[in-house]
């Protein structure tokens, strides 16, 4: 059985990590008790007379931003802009004020950028709704509201917390409907989401046999899911694995990057079910007529028992999270043989 | 004299591409002559009712709104977004409507996804800005309002327009005072840009020499420069050189991509010299403790004759522009031997 096969790449024994289904759905759990708490955030906001949302983190907590941005720039009047933490204090922003909303999020409570934000928006009476992995930190102390993240390395439950803030935000609005139909399926993904991590199983392994430790990898993909393919790539393959890639979205691949692909370059394009399937589809039909090394990732094989038709397109991000930063990391590290939890540098040097 | 120098690499001859500053100052005359169009085209835009920016494209065209993008957000209150053209069309904007202002730009004036989002804005009563550079083109017949570029193979030129576009448009709101004195300085740049290749030439030299050919390389900067690191490594070291690359912001190289820095691995990072610089160097106090394989290129090196300081911020792209995208381009494809003007799909398969 895969899950329990050692790995003795470069010397090292390392273990298959087990995904642990009954401490993921108890994290579930947690999460969806937060929502509550989410809830009364998202009742006091609606007191204040906001004037535009700021999405604003560093990293792989700016990526789980990305599909929240995507989906509310589709519904809401509100003007609303994603931006960089350390980018945002260094330049500031003529529509940031205290009429501003600033949503961020760090897992550790601690990163550097995010706090230095939090401190720099605090100081300017800029509200700031943050999601935090640890009570207590830095960043928790800095924000007008917390969200308290339940689960340590799951984030699809960050995201079920960030469709409840912002479909709650816009329903106050008038700008979402369904959204206690939309909630209460929310609470039955996490079922599906371990599901369909033994349903990608097979093809995790195939996929990260062939690219673990291939010179370069490319990484394409759409729509909701960008901040996945970024931060997969960046913040997985790059910082943990050590492995050299190129993140470039569907409809940027056309515009440089298809030039570098070869028979046997190595390719993955992941396959969005949401409005922006068609670019994706264009890179699937071309993409065979010049390589033969490449592996198509089709989240539409994922299907959720009760989510309805009009609400799935939502959830592509928590899916591309279940399958490719847990499952599929899993097997990278195993063929790899490279512990996901070694640095060469973060927590090792200052900088 | 390097510039008369052949290359035989790979069995080809490659006469250095020599850059011809009579033509290119007469190209900048020619721009210049624009500028009075452009500020047609912005007194007719103030009399409507525009009740937000969108900057939308794809490619290299796309990475020019960057800066736009970067300088606007810090100055007015008038929201304003990025897009890129085959995502809008496929995905909509609930803040996009009759009264938004669609600014957009293709040198050919052919490019598909730019063509269609054109048509799809037009059939929506949405006004149209294009940067074309030839008439008679789709986007020329589609666009609303059109500034016709007047250099083949200059972005630096694109940014000047836009710049006037931008600035006089903010003029009439109120949110830039110097606009007239920046536009006379902007007449000057072309010379001093043709003088910053001169002075850049030998470290183009040395940078060519050290990375036409290595397998993969890193290039890193931040802010109004994001987007020409954006398009140097897509839209030329990938398109044209079939080079591997990886660009990052100064500020997400922390959260990830530094990982995989060893010695040897290449590596450029250009030094903005604008608000966001403290975040390059950063990066400059933390390259020199883990590699030793890499180039700094300073912004700051390149002072022009008659800009105020407190515009010189703006201009950071079209210096990069012109350093990177021509000057060290024409080394690499010296160095390498191989053609910037030979594609492998590009015009050569339909997709």
């Amino acid at each position: 059985m895969a899950f329990c096969a050692l790995s003795e790449a470069k010397g090292m024994v390392i273990k298959m990590k087990h995904f642990n289904k009954t401490k993921y759905l108890k994290e579930a759990e947690l999460t969806i008790e937060t929502f509550k708490d989410i809830e009364e955030v998202v009742a006091d906001i609606s007191n204040r007379n906001i004037e535009n949302i700021f999405l604003i983190a560093s990293g792989g907590s700016l990526a789980i931003m990305n599909p929240i941005y995507f989906v509310a720039k589709q519904k809401t009047k509100l003007p609303i802009y994603l931006e960089v933490a350390a980018e945002i204090v260094a330049t500031g922003h003529a529509q940031l004020s205290e009429n501003s909303l600033v949503i961020t999020a760090s897992k550790s409570g601690m990163t550097k950028e995010t706090v230095a934000m939090a401190a720099w928006c605090k100081e300017k009476n800029i509200p700031i709704v943050a999601l935090v992995g640890k009570e207590g930190t830095l960043l928790h102390k800095l924000a007008t509201y917390t969200v308290l993240g339940k689960a340590k390395d799951a984030p699809e439950f960050e995201y079920m917390q960030l469709f409840v803030l912002l479909f709650g935000l816009l329903e106050k609005r008038g700008e979402f409907d369904g959204y206690l139909e939309f909630k209460n399926q929310l609470k039955t993904i996490p079922g599906d989401l371990a599901r369909f991590r033994d349903e990608f199983s097979p093809k995790a392994d195939e996929i990260a046999k062939a690219f673990h430790n291939v010179p370069y990898q490319l990484w394409i993909g759409s729509g909701s899911i960008w901040g996945e393919i970024y931060s997969l790539t960046m913040c997985v393959w790059e910082e943990m694995q050590w492995l050299k890639t190129k993140a470039v979205t569907s409809a940027e691949f056309f515009h440089g990057t298809l030039e570098i692909v070869e028979k046997d370059t190595p390719v993955v394009l992941v396959k969005t079910d949401d409005k922006t399937r068609s670019l994706d589809e264009r890179v699937e039909k071309f993409l065979p007529q010049i390589c033969d090394n490449f592996f198509v990732i089709d989240l539409r094989d994922y299907q959720f028992s009760t989510v309805k038709t009009e609400y799935r397109e939502y959830l592509m991000a928590p899916i591309c999270s279940a399958l490719l930063g847990d499952c599929l990391s899993s097997y990278y590290e195993f063929y790899s043989g490279h512990s996901l939890n070694i640095r060469r540098y973060y927590g090792v040097m200052d900088y």
